[in-house]
């Protein structure tokens, strides 16, 4: 058995970037973009004004000096004069600052009267202009790629006048269930049959991840069948299989992907849950057999799937995140294996507690969908009393 | 001048809930529940085992025993027949456990022969059984609405056989840009013009929020253009206005809306960014005019925005949460508007440890897509030294 770390190490290790595609500024929310931003144009674009108020000539504007007005400019409609000695130009939040002038009056400061104004307090020199460039300048890199875009990064590339995006396109992963025993949910289900979640939680997970599922039909314990939906999933970046993957002999996900030369890279992690996870590449393509029971599924998914997609987009290496909490109650010492209990959080004093759950049955669903964190537990960790800090990874999706 | 709080408060107070529709189960990821899913059949649906072995009767399986194999069951197979005195029944992962049997035998404690297997170790009654109903009975509330569904969720209602969820549709919000500088990303930029940074960030910060949004075309500095593009939004749940918001007499956006017997409930708020906020209906329509400089709208958004999506699509009062985080640096006291400062968030020592940016002028887009966190300072707040506790709110779009 191999620990967690080497297991990620390798399923990293062999995948490649999937490749670009041109999407719309309006459509690059949490997507990664591939080719960096650089600015455009520069912003502001000219010396602009902070505030609404007077654009002046600091020597003319002490207290009390009276200025003529010249004009108005507002924001996108810049005067094509100059502010000369003893005058001033009437300005906006966003107007350009006029040739001439070097200073903004903010309009409190001033008393205005037909065609002019009344200093009411002197300005400070250079006060209230924002500029040229004093955001970005023309050429500046803004965001690097690869970078997963936030609603923040889409305004960055929208101001630095970028239409579209270029980015990578959603790693497309198939999924694959097996078991004689599974039924799409609200379909018949047959004696002895159970409804099929995996399938739905995975598709629903890899959306979360910013990838593009595809659900395969779910096939029965049969070599045959595994072996044609393998074939079946050809054109997906990543194939993720559920169930078939213990000891028993009906396991048949490996002699299934055999008929495509599945070449096994490893086979059982030092974990709980999620020990009898499958990797290796029918072919070119990576498989990921996840186990059956749905928890053990969904840790995997979490610890394996979610860096695999990130690295596939071309992320590079993003393990997940693990935060500080403390621990409410007491955990016996544990075994040979990493352990993922499934717990709830709560903020106190300052800080998350975290609570593992009493039960931690690796088909129960229920909890699973419960659990606001894993309590991450390292092999023969030693028995940890109330108040302990652990790790735990906050669970989002 | 009103508190955040205030603000908050006023907008969530007359929100009305959107109306509900039905997605497919996996369309259901991020949506807000509005029915409850309660199981349509117990989990598992009949005691099954949870490992590979052997159906036994405890008083027949003492070590050294030789037990009569009377068949086998795969997962999806159950077997018709009872176990009697001194016979097994092949099991694996997830079959159902015959009538007669009262436990599991792990097949590394059994020795297979033809037609028998020998006891190598006796098991303990009822071990490797799952209940019937162990993780959910039939009936029982699993995903209480409202609720934003995870991954989690959406494996849970497969299990419980839903193929269909009822969910609050996505709120629509129109997105209305004023000001005669705008142009869009990538079309040619005016004289005195900038490129509309607001609407595609906005728009894509609703998305993330779970809403839908109806970019408007943006209008100049024309009230009777408002006028009709306020008009234009009808049918919206929410308008969001950018710029046009503060004092200047270019500032149009209520009187264009005046129009349309606007009913302002408030304007200004003692934040900073983002004071000269207005907040009112239109008819029946709430709308929420954000000052035009982009970190202010944004850092608006996540304070009023969000919590307004969330309350709209079912959810009920979210506000923000804060984190507790250690500065770095140093900070002057604070003035009589609640500040939030754009800061970088790193994990040291078990905590998370804030460093707020130098430059904090609103107009700035770069360092506000490059901030990981908003650092919150409550009004009249004193000076801060280096480690002091402050309140973090992590930006995640």
């Amino acid at each position: 058995m191999i620990s967690v770390a080497q297991a990620r190490g390798r399923i990293l290790a062999g995948l490649k970037t999937v490749s670009r595609e041109v999407v719309p500024l309006t459509e690059g929310l949490g997507r990664v973009l591939a080719v960096s931003v650089s600015a455009r144009l520069a912003h502001p674009p000219a010396d602009v004004s902070a505030m609404d108020g007077y654009a002046v000539r600091a020597a003319d504007a002490v207290a009390g000096a009276k200025l003529k007005v010249v004009g108005e400019a507002p924001a996108g409609h810049p005067f094509a004069g100059m502010v000369g000695q003893g005058e001033t130009l009437r300005l906006f939040t966003g107007s350009h600052v006029p040739g001439g002038a070097d200073t903004v009056l903010i309009q409190e400061n001033a008393q205005a009267m037909p065609g002019a104004i009344i200093v009411n307090e002197a300005p400070v020199i250079g006060r209230h202009i924002r500029r040229q460039g004093q955001d970005f300048a023309l050429g500046d890199l803004l965001i690097a790629a690869p970078k997963r875009l936030t609603a923040r990064d889409i305004g960055l590339a929208a101001a630095a006048n970028y239409p579209w995006l270029q980015v990578f396109r959603r790693p497309r992963v198939a999924i694959l269930a097996t078991g004689d025993e599974l039924s799409l949910p609200g379909e018949p289900v047959g004696e002895g049959g159970i409804v099929n979640s995996n399938c739905a939680m995975l598709a629903a997970f890899v959306a979360a991840c910013g990838g593009e599922a595809v659900m395969l039909p779910a096939v029965g314990d049969d070599v045959a069948a595994i072996a044609a939906a393998a074939e079946a999933a050809r054109g997906a970046d990543f194939l993720v299989t559920t169930g078939g993957a213990s000891v028993g002999k009906h396991d048949l996900v490996q002699a299934g992907l055999a008929q495509h030369g599945f070449n096994l890279d490893f086979w059982k992690i030092a974990m709980r849950p999620g020990k009898p996870l499958i990797f290796g590449h029918a072919g070119e393509m990576p498989v990921l057999g996840l186990p059956g029971n749905p928890v053990s599924g969904y840790v995997c998914a979490v610890l394996f799937l979610a860096p695999a997609l990130a690295a596939m987009a071309g992320l590079g290496e993003v393990p997940p995140v693990f935060e500080a909490a403390r621990l409410r109650g007491s955990l016996p010492a544990n075994d040979a294996r990493e352990d993922y209990l499934r717990a709830s959080l709560s903020w106190q004093e300052g800080g998350w507690a975290v609570a593992p759950f009493g039960r931690q049955d690796s088909a129960m669903l229920r909890p699973l969908a419960q659990a606001d964190a894993l309590l991450r537990r390292p092999p023969f960790q030693e028995a940890l009393a109330e108040g302990a800090v652990v790790e735990v990874l906050r669970l989002v999706s």
